[in-house]
């Protein structure tokens, strides 16, 4: 590999526009022959993965982490499912968004096209490198693609194969391309003139590692601090309910919520309750003094030289207790903790708007929800709380481009501008303005002997 | 002023939320306050202005600049109807974009919503702080402006009249503010953490600077190198036209033409005839060294020592030839040349491929034209060529907010992610997403007992 990924990267940016142009028609065939060819070279990529896999275990990696690096038969069969339904979903480009006549015989439209050249760094699963090329693919948009060194051996099988498909289908060649070395990722960072959009996936760190060392747009998520707010008028059930979802159907996600935001009106009757629950899900809370203070008084801590039988069998078991121990007390600066595990922050506030200042200040502008039965209640808190989901009376866990029925997910943005939220195919299209005319000059309507007649078409 | 930038852009932030929640009243309020107190004390703004404008003048400003300085009854009249067309355009924020039901009881919306915080520094040009100040009124955002310091004491008169009509409306104090220190632009380049967006508006220079030396998203454009390419199907009355407009219409501007691409088939009918033209209209041209010799052997040039009385009064009169002087012969990298002057740039290609690589090449990705008679031309053209406009048989001097019908410009955007091209009321938003509950947890749909219904609504 003697071409250096900055020159590799500007010949991409190069035939860009070539491969954007290519129809749906070919974009929808390169898909359905990487899907072939994945099924006819299982065998190859089976042989790739165990290599990988023997190298893992070899270098002591976690069972845990081990499953996600597998590639099987099952793995394979959600792949291919995933491109049969790629295939399926609408074309991202050419829609127009705009058609107006400026004035007679000038019309001007507003049409999605691909981005151009993105990079996106992903975690070490072969299916992720399966997803992102295909996504690129149905996109019209070309992309650098750097997997985890964990699956290199996999990910460089199924690269060719979908590469191989993306070109005999009618793609320019070199519209995907694939960088293994971490050292290649600086170099990448360096291409501003050339990628378009960088999509990093994986730890906090690494994600604010790239935001913080290249000037190409970053679209992604560093931190995932999402709040649930039982407001004063909450239904107790259906706020706990919600909070043992938010809080322990997947701790790893950056959707789950970290800190519970509880209405000092109803804190005395509601945290115990909630505190209970939790503890039975193995959830451990921190919190204020105050909401301290509010859980010892319901289950009082007993002094240690008297501990009851039971108190013993609790810590033998090690399951949290419903309550917030002295060494777990926060202070106000704390509370943009992001556990991704069983543990919860807890704070008492006096008003949606309270709330809604401490979701702004501490949070990462992700996803929080209000539980309430209150109307005006829940239309503050939509209104004053500025993150990408906003939610009222449910799990915070919803923040997912499936669930949000948009096929495919590219990830998730907490940043403003172009796209916000989970993100879809729509993500990694842009548009541009084609303007057609039969000779018209802007002198004339200048100086006044041509006007405007804007018309929607 | 002992308050920090950091501090005062810190405490926006905060109260961001409360400003984006006003409704539509509030803020066309604000506006039509603000156009009253702009007509109530207009012998103070006129005061002021006369101080800036003694000022430039002791400091030797030129006449052309010093136009752009002054702020009389005629400006006066213009920015009071820019804010009477800006309370008539439709609200930008509220605009629901995706309505659907994801399952019972269980409701998505997608709302548009003010960006937050947006930064602004522009030029020495008092009616441009009544414009940038009531769009973020109009859209909902708070702002902080820095204008040019030649105008700082009609900025500062003026920028007090609008943000106390603001608060006067409802919206939170604090909600606009004016930084007129040069050294506070890069207090707030370090702002990243509160500032949601800037858009920095001046010379090429300045705002790569901008772009340069912060984290902040930044919304404009640096160069405008905008080309027209002359297909071999073109009808040469209708290219020269608009190539005359293109280039001399307004040659400071960024959509003004800076390249003139010429197919090879057709340079040497077209050339000499669009450079008789382009010379009447003062049109100095560069280019290479075959377009040079197109338009020597079209009218050859006589040795100095026998020139005719009529090349002599020529010369004298300084207009430019209709051909390329030896000093003007370019070379293959100074293509990217922007000369906001009466000066273009010429090439020949053998193809529409040629012309959009080049163009994808040394261009900005601003604004780019084909005059062709050919539709399947004009059609790879637009396909191929990556900028914000792209154009067929029509002045690029066309890429503009109020000709597209947007009512109000934000600037142009050369970037291609969140708004591309000329930016209107619409760029200054971004959205969120709004998911209504009635107690849904996502373990219901993991474990099958629930699924998805989506049905838009």
């Amino acid at each position: 590999m003697s071409i250096s990924v900055r020159d590799r990267v500007r010949e991409m940016k190069l035939i860009s526009p070539v491969a954007a142009g290519a129809g749906e028609k070919v974009r929808n065939e390169a898909l359905r022959l990487a899907a072939e060819a994945l099924k006819k070279h299982r065998p190859e990529i089976f042989e790739a993965n165990r290599e990988d896999l023997e190298r893992a275990r070899e270098s002591g990696i976690s069972p845990a982490v081990m499953k996600r690096l597998r590639f099987n038969e099952h793995k394979l069969t959600d792949c291919l499912a995933g491109i049969e339904s790629l295939i399926a979903l609408e074309n991202p480009t050419g829609r127009v968004t705009l058609h107006r006549q400026l004035d007679e015989g000038l019309i001007l439209k507003r049409v999605t096209v691909p981005i151009g050249v993105i990079g996106i760094i992903f975690e070490a699963r072969p299916d992720a490198l399966v997803q992102i090329s295909c996504l690129c693919i149905k996109s019209g948009n070309c992309a650098v693609l750097k997997g985890g060194r964990e699956t290199a051996s996999t990910n460089r099988v199924l690269f060719d194969l979908i590469a191989a498909a993306a070109v005999q289908a009618g793609l320019p060649a070199n519209c995907l391309m694939q960088v293994s070395a971490h050292s290649e990722i600086d170099e990448l960072l360096e291409c501003d003139d050339c990628v378009d959009l960088l999509i990093p996936r994986g730890s906090n760190a690494f994600v604010r590692y790239i935001m913080d060392h290249t000037k190409i747009p970053v679209m992604g998520h560093s931190d995932g601090v999402c709040h649930t707010y039982v407001d004063r008028a909450a239904d107790f059930d259906q706020a706990i309910s919600i909070l043992i979802d938010a809080k322990t159907q997947y701790t790893a996600a950056c959707n789950a919520t970290e800190t519970l935001l509880v209405h000092r009106e109803i804190a005395g009757a509601f945290l115990p309750e909630a505190a209970k629950a939790l503890a039975r899900a193995g959830v451990k809370l921190r919190g204020t003094e105050e909401a301290a203070r509010i859980l010892a008084k319901a289950a009082p801590a007993l002094p240690d030289a008297a501990q009851t039988g039971k108190e013993k069998v609790r810590a033998q078991d090690k399951s949290p207790a419903a309550r917030i121990l002295p060494e777990d007390i926060m202070g106000e600066g704390d509370f943009s903790a992001e556990y991704l595990d069983l543990v919860l922050s807890v704070k008492l506030v006096d008003s949606v708007e309270e709330a809604a200042a401490h979701i702004n200040r501490f949070g990462s502008h992700h996803t929080d929800c209000i539980v309430t039965q209150d109307d005006e209640a829940a239309d503050r808190f939509l209104t004053l709380v500025d993150s990408a989901g906003v939610y009222r009376n449910c799990s915070t866990r919803f923040a997912d481009g499936f669930r949000y029925g948009f096929g495919a997910e590219v990830g998730i943005s907490t940043g403003k501008l172009h796209a916000r939220g989970p993100v879809g195919l729509d993500g990694l299209v842009t548009y541009k303005y084609l303007l057609e005319g039969s000779g018209q000059i802007v002198g004339d309507y200048a100086a006044g002997r041509r006007q405007f007649h804007f018309q929607e078409l």
